[in-house]
């Protein structure tokens, strides 16, 4: 293990996350833009407009945020395959996490009819956009939505074809089948949640976290990356999973703080655009339980003060936003939450203590897990 | 080969086409209800809310239609394995391509915003239908269409783990992989045609044809049912290839006269569904070409005529839909595209001529031919 250091990886050009996580970044970049201009090639040369489609598709891609799937997925791997195992033949894998995400993000985009991701136009309305402009409004939108669908279905088929680029024994297709279906069935709660927000509850909020969030952006990806090492090993596959579905609902409970208290300039998105569209999460539905009577009824939903999607009328001004948010912070809830997350990091980070790991993938987990549940976006 | 024949495949129970097209849908509906069972126990056990989604995916995928698709690649796979190959190990693989296209219909209705299919309700508006009935219609339709793309999103994955149980060899995930971005890019083209009406041409609309149906109903069908015989022959390859694409058009010309002459007690869709739309069809582009000032005057596509799909407002009244389909006939487009229909039946039936298939199979295939682009529905 004499190699297992900061300098031997840094000398041998494996990218390690707690030393360089650009390395690893800039690798996953590189799969994914080959992969992508391959494609590309392919629709173009069907047709102009298809390879128009598949340069959106691209850019939604390459244009992306902290890669955490991708960086999970390759601690788990690096923790049992060791910091001499060859990164070549399982990046694509990774990679493959990050076009999944994709299809994920621009579904969820769809379904929120949110305008803005990473500070960005999302899918929909880029196409809307392209629509021809003397066309009506309502035919523009259902031409960006239509389109965005689209892009996402052939994100995710996408990422089903790299991964089978992979030098991947056939239990990793298992894991990534399980995480798929998790992550719908996850935001099939988080839809359903929206729908009837006065029958949500805490419990029903952290359901949503576990598999929305967690199992789908840290425990399956760990684990995922212990099966591409070809290594069955059930300490680590436990460990990481406990890990995983600590740290990931830490991760969605910071993600819930952010909703609301958030400065848009860094997160991408509207300022409280959870409180905006009424979203039952975790923390508003703590401060539901939590408020005296006074409070409650400043937070209950409204739902004739819910936007109209239709035409974008009806949402709480600025100011009952910010009196919606000083409410939630008065009830305790926010600090209530902090304490869940510290907890859950904890939780974590025990977890691992034993598992049969190699020290600088402990560590980076370790630091990894401080990292990503309290992050300003 | 004194086997192979209809006497021999009834004793040996193994379904034949022309013999019994029950049989084989018997068995790849067995396949599809014993793995939704499975896939509903597992998520009803995480969340009864789940159990429910669940379920509803596994009604629309029983609910099914003709089942052409795994027809096409069990006609595919038994004209090379032959009569004496068992079904058993291929059925999943068969059935996949039921659950693929479960995916592209649901996912289609949101798009297109279609209400029935098949004479029933569709996916989204299904769910719009569950959705709390005290809130407003626009959160329905909202939480129908989010429902209903994760139902398309599931059946996706479900399509792609159906198919990992069967006992194929690596080459048919390729011809999977590439079914499924073709139909992916077939929609996309479809989409943007019903964007740009004014923009579209016949020839454009036999590129859609041709990704759209032809390709993901019958050519790769029938290839991936070669690749699932564990045999790689070139002629029936270019074959099946030739016939796929000539036969699938055919397909989809048929469609678009349904589209328009169809009787909507047997097709199951609203009456003149296409004029309706303004969808730029093969038909309607045909027509264009074909027509008179006067008569193209009238054919014009007019926005305003067109339906609000905000309100369902600003539709054509039956009797300027029945005018309109009248003005169609009058410019001779149905009566050539019978032409282009019989044109390309005989050249499908004419690449099956020498291929080095089965007699049975290509018996079976020309009949398919025949009947497919002679459908009342």
């Amino acid at each position: 293990m004499a190699n297992d250091t900061l300098q031997g990886n840094l000398h041998r050009g494996i990218p390690r996350q707690g030393a360089s996580p650009h390395a690893l970044i800039h690798a996953i970049q590189g799969t994914l833009a080959d992969f992508l201009a391959a494609q590309i090639g392919s629709l173009d040369s069907v047709d102009p407009a298809l390879g128009r489609f598949a340069r959106t598709a691209r850019d939604l891609v390459l244009a992306g945020g902290k890669r955490l799937r991708p960086v999970f997925a390759y601690w788990g791997w690096r923790g049992v395959a060791g910091p001499e195992a060859p990164l070549e033949p399982v990046l694509p894998a990774f990679a493959a996490l990050e076009l999944m995400h994709t299809f994920a993000l621009v579904h969820d985009d769809v379904m929120d009819e949110s305008d803005t991701r990473r500070g960005h136009p999302t899918a929909h309305r880029i196409f809307a956009g392209q629509h021809e402009q003397d066309r009506r409004t309502g035919d523009a939108n259902r031409f960006g939505a239509a389109s965005a669908i689209l892009i996402g279905d052939l994100c995710l088929v996408w990422a089903d074809q790299l991964l089978a680029r992979a030098d991947a024994p056939p239990i990793v297709r298992a894991y990534y089948d399980r995480m798929r279906v998790e992550a719908i069935a996850g935001q099939y709660l988080d839809v359903l949640g929206e729908s009837q927000p006065s029958a949500w509850s805490v419990e029903r909020a952290l359901l949503v976290a576990r598999h929305k969030t967690a199992s789908y952006t840290v425990q399956r990806p760990l684990q995922l990356g212990l099966a591409l090492s070809g290594r069955t090993d059930d300490d680590t596959d436990s460990a990481y999973g406990k890990y995983g579905l600590a740290v990931g609902e830490a991760f969605q409970l910071r993600d819930d703080l952010l909703g609301v208290y958030g400065d848009p300039a860094v997160t991408g998105k509207p300022a409280s655009d959870d409180l905006r569209t009424g979203k039952p999460t975790a923390l508003l539905m703590l401060a539901r339980k939590l408020a005296t009577p006074a409070q409650r009824a400043e937070l209950t939903l409204d739902p004739a003060g819910a936007v109209n999607p239709a035409d974008g009328s009806g949402g709480l001004t600025p100011a009952e936003l910010e009196r919606r948010a000083q409410v939630i912070t008065e009830t305790g809830a926010p600090a209530r939450l902090e304490g869940m997350i510290q907890e859950r990091v904890a939780d974590g980070i025990a977890a691992l203590a034993t598992a049969p790991i190699h020290e600088d993938a402990r560590a980076a987990l370790i630091e990894l897990a401080v990292r990503v549940t309290h992050r300003p976006a």
